[in-house]
């Protein structure tokens, strides 16, 4: 019988997505698996942004709005971002937060189905989440319905035409629970309502198809598996047959027809533009572009067939080594029902979690008891797996963990 | 009687914040009046921006949230901008953009007054001030007004008990006019409404005293006046006495009272934590913290001084130059009433303009017919001021801005 380690290698040499490590700058001593948290700085990136505030801010200065395509940026980035959801041109702009693109998604929606006033929301959705729909319903008088996503289909055949939208993950935050969005979304639409999707888990993991899916509107964070860098501005989606009626409240003058014409009332500009609003972290913004140069010539079905390889070495290997140490898995063990992650629970996961960074080993928590590893395909080699889940097993079953300088929560793991 | 040269020179040589600009990164061959679009770049920021690339990102990975401070960086830094503007500290976040800010601000002084149907909001505004006035009105059910500065004491007297609030500009985008806001506070006051005024093009420039003047709600731009940085994010001031009863809409989990708990109902935060959205972009905004620096040792009453000295004389130099040429002053002659800018008017102010930036002299456009001139007074000496008004002179006396080449429209100026 092989070592790990011989399996490890023998999965190393034969991955076709090796080299891609070569693309990003990891330190040295660290397994890094908080990729779905936060992904690795890209080789490259740290050349771009000097380059940025350098020459085009401190040179340029306001010039650099025409000279440095920064006004034109959002949307030539949102294509390339489409480019990676299987969203075809002109269906994607970037630059504001997270939090806000799904504001604007979800009352985008919602408006687009004036007379229906129920949203269905994933109870097990990313905490934004559910409190922004309970923002956004009562600002238009909506309800919200929180169903966990496996009892949608009954929701909307009892619900259908009450329900404006429905509002999930693709992938579930915590779990990896991967869910299926085609489906989801047909259904949505056989009861005559839309779908948003939330792809922060996803964009950059799995092989989405947001077009061919029919999908409706979609936000996604591009700090995860995007590395685009800490707080870099997410991106949302609007299918082109719903732009011509959309209607957002976040009414910005870069999204207005004629943004310098500075004329008193809101029109909205034609296509995906409406959805801009103002003036966007070009910094941040600029660093994303640079880092998505990694998917340049890397199909996002290469990426999704070695994250799933990946996690199933990673379950397969707890099965091996964690007998007797409390470790059960959390996430799917059907590849295609999980997304890029494991996640693992243990009655003492915060201990855990911090014994295993103090080891070099960085994957996060989430209250009280999930461990999570995020699987980066393009940099996270089957020898990371094998490291991590030895010394998790290793830090268990030594007590390393219950250590008292373990005991005390950071601010965020 | 002395050349304009020799008066600049005497200023220079006097002017106590002439030090200031050896703290700045400023291009040769070039006068740069448009820090009002995009204030410089500051020495020292590209390598706090490398440092936080390369080694907090790149080496520290998500362990950088804590090791840091990225968690903790929107209050720190929202209270730094607090001493800028008289606000003491627990008042002031920054993060999200000024547009998001704007509409966190309306709704929320909307909510604070929810008896009362009516917003009063300038004539004047920004446009998106204007459009997003707007879009809370619609969501809350209330009615836009849209009132000329003058007019506010007698729309207040008219309408007083029916306006939740008013929504100002310190200083007007297009003129430089300077508004009272400690006068026009206290009529709203008075009337039982709530004052949100937007710093855009005051906090850096002028000895604001939001404390002292009762002001109730305010958000700015940081990449302006306290050269944050092209799209650096924006900040949001809540007056202490506010917090409790504060509803925002934009309820993401950095606002929650315990943000890792990841509840299922949000729970807003104490204090003006409450008003944090999401993760911010964190290279945008640690260069704005680094930019901020050259106010640590510079009160903002001598940055307001040699602004309205400044646009004094620019405005002489205009009156003793520009006769005949058609230009004439748009903004108010009294430095009391003036913000930290001039603004010209010219028939040909579009094709003007673009002649000046060719010849080096950098301000901006506003249509049809403005010609902005921004007066950053940590970096702009005397001598920039005479160069800028004889250039301009000299443009239009000899007719250089009728060459084809200006007469372009470029996207953005």
């Amino acid at each position: 019988m092989t070592s790990p380690a011989e399996r490890a290698a023998r999965l190393d040499a034969e991955d076709p997505l090796a080299p891609l490590r070569e693309r990003f700058v990891l330190p040295d001593g660290v397994v890094y698996l908080d990729g779905n948290s936060l992904g690795p700085l890209g080789q490259g990136v740290p050349e771009r942004v000097d380059d940025v505030v350098r020459r085009q801010w401190g040179e340029h200065l306001i010039r650099a709005w025409n000279d440095d395509d920064w006004w034109t940026a959002p949307l030539r980035i949102g294509d390339r971002i489409g480019r990676l959801v299987g969203a075809a041109a002109g269906q994607v702009t970037v630059g504001e937060p997270t939090s806000v693109q799904l504001f604007q998604a979800l009352t985008g929606a919602a408006r687009l189905r004036p007379d229906r006033r129920l949203l269905l929301s994933d109870a097990a959705h990313f905490p934004t989440n559910r409190y922004l729909a309970g923002s956004v319903a009562r600002l238009l008088g909506l309800t919200v319905r929180e169903v966990p996503a496996a009892g949608l289909p009954a929701a909307l055949a009892e619900s259908g035409p009450e329900v404006a939208a429905i509002s999930y993950g693709a992938v579930d935050f915590r779990t990896g629970d991967r869910l299926d969005v085609a489906g989801l979304t047909a259904a949505a639409h056989a009861a005559g309502a839309l779908a948003v999707w939330d792809l922060s888990h996803a964009a950059g993991a799995l092989a989405l198809e947001l077009d061919a899916d029919e999908v409706d509107l979609a936000v996604g964070c591009t700090y995860k598996y995007l590395n685009g860098g800490p707080g870099s501005p997410a991106f949302i989606y609007v299918a082109h047959r719903h732009q011509a009626g959309l209607d957002l409240p976040l009414t910005g003058w870069h999204g207005h027809a004629t943004p310098f014409g500075m004329t008193a009332q809101f029109e909205p500009a034609a296509g995906i533009a409406q959805a801009r609003i103002g003036t966007v972290p070009i910094v941040s913004l600029l660093a994303l572009d640079r880092a998505l140069d990694v998917f340049d010539d890397v199909g996002l079905a290469a990426v999704r067939r070695k994250n799933q390889q990946l996690g199933d070495f990673f379950i397969d290997l707890v099965d091996d080594l964690a007998a007797g140490t409390g470790l059960e898995v959390a996430s799917p063990r059907d590849r295609e029902r999980r997304g890029s992650q494991v996640t693992l629970s243990h009655p003492d996961a915060l201990p855990v979690m911090a014994a295993l960074i103090h080891r070099g080993v960085i994957g996060d928590l989430r209250p009280p008891n999930l461990l999570r590893f995020g699987l980066g395909a393009p940099y996270t080699r089957y020898a990371d797996v094998v490291t991590a889940v030895e010394t998790l097993t290793g830090v268990l079953r030594s007590g390393e963990h219950r250590r008292p300088e373990y005991a005390v929560r950071r601010t965020v793991t």
